[in-house]
């Protein structure tokens, strides 16, 4: 793992380029070391520039391939592209990985975009706070877009594809496709929703029933809307690239900032929250917590006041 | 609320069979204060001779009605029991706590039986941490049976119906009632499962696909026996309350010491895990807190140093 002194030197060669460079920063962020603090804070000041886009539905549902053909309209409107495909279920390298490196394979040769698997490991803080900071990185160095892809719609996932400017949400034709994207809480988080393979039946009435879903929320400033696609051929990919525009330009309007800036005081929450997650773990491996647990084990002490005693015990 | 001199006084009083001193000592645990902690230190030495079984299942399954029959074999037994409903998603009134009492009515005036409902309200470490200070209380005061009672499938209840002796689940017969009941992680946590309203068509279906799943954990040393029942009008009832004692004489035969310490080491746990969230949130809510999360949110300082301060700033 780099020290302080390479990170130092790893980022200004990521700067100036040097995808290895930035493979090796994004290792580091992703880990739970003293690594990955000294990088964001190197990095921190200088986010925010890029546009941040998540994208999420149930595996199978053609986000990789839809990523793909928006790549290609970033390329088109000369923004340089990072992408993030993130799989919580996943192994270090698994199939899902492998699989989104082969759809998204039209532009392993372009310099201007640059396409990294993240999965679940021992990151500081989980998943979502690991995305947040391997985000931070690609951010701070320059990219103009940045989309972050989940491979399904569990809890975890939901966190990441939300913890951006704006969240794509996938869903396919058929019964009961916009049901289950109800009960997978996606319709609070959707600023763009997309029925992707629109060339199988029953796409209006997947439209149909997320129109009527959508229009419940009336208190809402931005209304999602709902754009058709058959990403296998790039079919409609145009027409996404241009609704995440139009939510980029709605927010530019004025609610950037604050989202912005909301975001950043969650992370904030988040990172105390874990640091005192991880303090209590180690207080009840230490041998004057497993004391404890063995004395209420015995009935000897309650739960709470061994846990207060077991707190003031190193805290001071 | 009572003091801790009156906590003393009120569990004498209770310990003599005054229900309204047992009804505020539970009011106590329930809550969140010192009164919460001085009652359980009280009580915690006398916890342990309890039976206590959990019993969770659908909304409509049946189970107050079950419930209602169970008390009348444990009474036949001349066995006290203490019956928790507890409902995560009421407040403190709902709909749902009078329908349990009227149909558990039968028991009102029997002085061996005590009948309480819990609500989600403010409490120390969450629903599932105050439900087993109850228990506690109602364990230590000499109960012999204790039922605990959830009105959903939420993780809420199913953490509560899990942290007893015995749990029982309750399906109702038709197509899809045991995958519903696989789905909501129910399989892993029933000790005795009960198919209610055998009366209707699909029992036999339902039985057969509990089976095969239950079938499919060949590592269990206990296999959970599934009863069918009728409980609105008693049919089989005796057969779920055997069933219970069946599990019971199981663990009586070795397991059951063991499983209880884990609980109370779990309690431990989330007791300790709970007073740092608090303190997470206090650091985050104070004016230095504030203040950080707003050099956040100004791109000054990254969130995870900011923990770092934060947490230096009070604790020393």
């Amino acid at each position: 793992m780099p020290t302080q002194i390479d990170s130092a030197v790893l980022l200004e060669a990521a700067r100036r380029g040097d995808r290895r460079s930035l493979a090796r920063l994004i290792t580091g962020v992703e880990g739970s070391g003293d690594t990955a603090r000294t990088i964001v804070s190197e990095v921190y000041p200088d986010i925010g520039r890029a546009w941040t886009t998540g994208m999420t539905g149930s595996p199978g549902a053609g986000k990789s391939s839809l990523v793909n053909h928006l790549i290609t309209h970033a390329r088109v409107a000369e923004k340089t592209v990072a992408v993030l495909a993130v799989d919580p279920s996943s192994p270090f390298t698994g199939g899902a990985i492998l699989g989104d490196r082969v759809r998204m394979q039209d532009h392993i040769e372009d310099d201007g975009v640059y396409i990294r698997s993240m999965a679940s490991r021992g990151q500081l803080g989980g998943l979502a706070a690991a995305t947040a900071r391997v985000v931070m990185v690609v951010d701070a160095l320059g990219f103009d877009e940045v989309l972050v892809e989940t491979v399904g719609v569990g809890q975890a996932e939901v966190d990441v594809a939300s913890n951006v400017d704006t969240t794509v949400v996938v869903v396919n034709p058929g019964w009961g496709d916009a049901v289950q994207t109800a009960k997978a809480g996606l319709l609070e988080i959707g600023d763009v929703f997309v029925v992707n393979k629109a060339d199988r039946p029953g796409v209006e009435e997947t439209v149909r029933d997320l129109n009527a879903m959508l229009d419940l929320n009336t208190v809402q400033v931005w209304r999602p809307p709902i754009v058709s696609c058959i990403a296998l051929t790039g079919d409609g990919a145009q027409d996404v690239w241009s609704a995440i525009g139009e939510h980029r330009a709605f927010l530019e309007q004025g609610a950037k900032e604050q989202a912005r800036r909301m975001r950043r005081r969650s992370e904030f929450r988040r990172a105390l929250t874990h640091r005192y997650k991880e303090r209590a773990n180690q207080l009840i491996a230490s041998s004057a917590g497993r004391a404890r647990g063995e004395a209420v084990a015995d009935l000897e002490l309650d739960p709470w006041t061994a846990a207060d005693e077991l707190a003031w015990e190193v805290i001071r």
